[in-house]
């Protein structure tokens, strides 16, 4: 492992983060609130060990993969245990691992919270947590190699790993462009959705962080009672456009401004994930119409729970733990989903469960023409065995963690569909689940343990695994 | 599709079930209860049937594979509505859908009942049911290749159909000593069985019929507390021994008569399955060792638990659903994971979990030596990629008939945790499950509809899906 390269690119994160930092610190400042001492100290102790780790000198700048999933693994504990400082200093946090949890479900666009009473954070704080999921959701390294000139083309293996999906790679040639073009989107639709929700209404502090929370896909928010607590059904109805906006793959977005329309409309994830949004909806509102005040109150709630769920934002407007069973097992099974590849959402992704669609078909066809020599392919395009392989082995992966995790969380037992709940909300970063977990509920009266344990999960989750796996393997700590 | 020679074999399945079925007849002679006509009755409609169909004469008796899995899945679907017939005539069950569960539930291994209470039934008729777990266990078509001469060598492709596992095959040249060898064993360890529960002090009825569900690993029994219904502790030590026993791979009980020791204490499978069930009985134990008298109270109910429940025969001496969150969790898992390939039981099978966390180790070691050609292997010999990616496909596909039927039975609105584990208890061939499935529990109160999605679940484990899926594709109904 070239280790020097390694810590160095670290370093330049903790650097990074220190810069970000200065947002919430302005915000102390704005609007009091006795927090901006939290930001001066965890400015001042990222900056030192960031500049320290970037002094380093190493011999070659090339990141080979195994690089690069390391340096993505590693990457994201430190941003996350360097995140919870403005936490923990704050005072408003029970423990330090409360600090870590609630900052991992932060930058891994989670949301899930151990606080049982947000509102009485002062606004640096609360502006940190949304804006760690804005941090988050596009990624951190890739930020990086929007920004400096110092990393090189090899770095598209940083891209693959910190990218969700089967086979993320570059919309342009150059890697450095991809990353611009994919922040400059980002940021763009960022702008557009506070605007908008300055409009409907909110104040310019709950615009600005709950756009970052759309945009992460986080879930984070500044009241008890989620999005609820607005009562704004316009702020709601531009929250469900956006999340589901924010569920699609940036580099179809791209094709846009290549005026690639059939492009755009042909992809077939884009059409399966509205296909199923529009179905769920469907489902759960004639299946919830009962508890509301007519077909559009329950409407209005289906689409916005679909869009939060499916998104992996995890934002509420009611209590979906009250709502019959088809419901819920229909929101279950969004959590599984997740949206689409190379957004900011998770959960396995749609694309997945496509290609493994198409493999039993041609698996099954195999039957029939036992010569056969079809493959699987998505919108046009051939799909490599390797691949396919890979795919699968992703599903089974992320069963194998969920059911292991599971076991593990299931010791201080709580109930278990809370239990449960929990470890899909955590690994697919959702945030709430159901039962204790639901959306009225919080992650406060967990164990340290299982918090450790779902705070694994939640960048397990994001990093799509390999990166946090590698780190369990002896190779990475091999010279 | 030859559709000649597929009528014929299913023709034989009625004739043979219809042989089959003059057990239980026998048996309400010599108990009464006035059932014997609901089994004349069956014998002779199972004749005719029978008889008209294999009379059919084609002129190619080459079973392909697409043949050989359509007529699997097709027999299944035969044996089971005409094997519903008895319970039928007899006027113990409320609705033809009842019996038709009930059967299914019979042949696939499962042993849910939609009775709710199976005291008052004659004997005849719980012989049936229990016979039905026999039969179902090493499967009607193994059987008919064991004892029909005119079922020539492409019959390969039949045992495969039926048998379990990621890729079944002959355990000596000759297709038809194969099946010879395999029901042999079967049928040698069911006596023994038999005997020793005698021995043990259950009646002669109750040792029969015990020996055919543990057999089997089905889970019908005749009292309505499952084997908590004998208070008997040796007979329960028995079954826990057998249980285990009829868990393993039968292919691995020939090497021991070929005196291949080694050859059996080497493989994995057996090693794995052996370490689970131990990690799971002592985990279980300390977790509800406050629940009974002491700790031998609690090592034999979680030890007879957990052989149950991985072994998938779903038999109950404790109410499991009163166990804390850790245990049930443990015995969920067992649900998913199964026990061994070429085993009576059901599940996923232990051996596609060792297949895909090695394939998921070679994936990970592919980061760190990008050009490595690593594979799997089992028991020292590879494991083709094609079988890798069947594998991983196989769990694609489990988890995705889960969770549509869990959404299908979702409908209803029973709770989400006994619908979730009644989907789980019947792709996996458990039968009892958690909440008003839970083993005091029953299936009595599902609507018509669930019992038919839960039905299909049940023939889909059984056959391991692939038999029962190419019969919902069109060229199954192509000439």
């Amino acid at each position: 492992m070239n280790y020097k390269l390694i810590f160095k690119l670290i370093g330049n994160v903790l650097r990074i983060e220190a810069l970000f930092m200065l947002f919430p610190l302005a915000v102390s400042f704005i609007y009091g609130g006795g927090d901006h001492p939290a930001f001066l100290w965890s400015i001042l102790i990222l900056a030192a060990a960031g500049t320290i780790l970037a002094k380093l000198n190493p011999k070659n700048k090339n990141f080979r993969t195994r690089d690069a999933f390391v340096v993505a693994g590693f990457s994201w504990i430190m941003l996350s245990l360097f995140g919870a400082l403005p936490f923990y200093f704050s005072g408003y946090f029970n423990s330090f691992i409360d600090c870590v949890f609630e900052s991992i479900s932060g930058f891994s666009t989670t949301g899930s919270s151990v606080l049982t009473n947000v509102e009485v954070l002062p606004k640096g704080i609360l502006f940190w947590r949304s804006f760690s999921h804005w941090i988050g959701g596009m990624g951190i390294l890739v930020f990086i190699i929007a920004v400096m000139p110092s990393i090189n083309a090899s770095s598209v293996n940083l891209l693959r790993a910190e990218s969700t999906g089967p086979s993320p790679d570059k919309i342009v040639p150059k890697i450095r462009e991809t990353a611009r073009i994919m922040y400059t989107i980002y940021f763009a639709m960022t702008v557009i959705l506070i605007i908008l929700l300055k409009i409907a209404g909110l104040s310019i502090f709950d615009s600005f962080t709950n756009a970052f929370s759309v945009a992460g896909t986080g879930g984070f928010s500044n009241t008890n009672a989620s999005i609820g607590g607005y009562n704004n059904i316009v702020a709601e109805i531009i929250m469900t456009v956006f999340m589901f906006l924010f569920g699609i793959n940036f580099s179809l977005y791209f094709t846009l401004f290549g005026r690639k329309f059939t492009k755009f409309a042909n992809d077939i994830e884009l059409k399966i994930y509205l296909g199923i949004v529009i179905t769920a909806i469907l489902i759960i509102t004639i299946n919830i119409s009962g508890l509301y005040n007519g077909i559009w109150e329950a409407l209005r709630h289906s689409s916005f729970q679909v869009t939060s769920i499916i998104s992996t934002t995890g934002f509420a407007t009611t209590d979906f733990n009250l709502w019959p069973t088809l419901s819920k097992s229909v929101l279950i099974f969004l959590m599984f989903t997740g949206c689409c590849a190379g957004s900011t959402g998770g959960g396995i992704k749609l694309i997945r469960f496509i290609i493994l669609f198409r493999a039993a078909k041609v698996e099954l066809g195999k039957i029939f023409h036992p010569g056969s020599v079809k493959t699987v392919s998505i919108n046009g395009k051939k799909v490599s065995n390797d691949i396919v392989s890979k795919t699968a082995l992703f599903f089974f992966i992320y069963f194998a963690i969920f059911f292991v995790s599971l076991l593990l969380i299931s010791i201080e037992n709580k109930d278990i569909v809370s239990s449960a709940t929990a470890v899909i909300a955590s690994l697919s970063n959702v945030g709430p689940g159901l039962g204790i977990v639901g959306p009225t509920g919080n992650y406060a009266t967990f164990s340290s343990f299982s918090k450790i344990v779902l705070s694994f999960c939640m960048i397990a989750g994001r990093l799509e695994f390999f990166p946090l796996l590698v780190l369990f393997t002896p190779h990475a700590w091999k010279r």
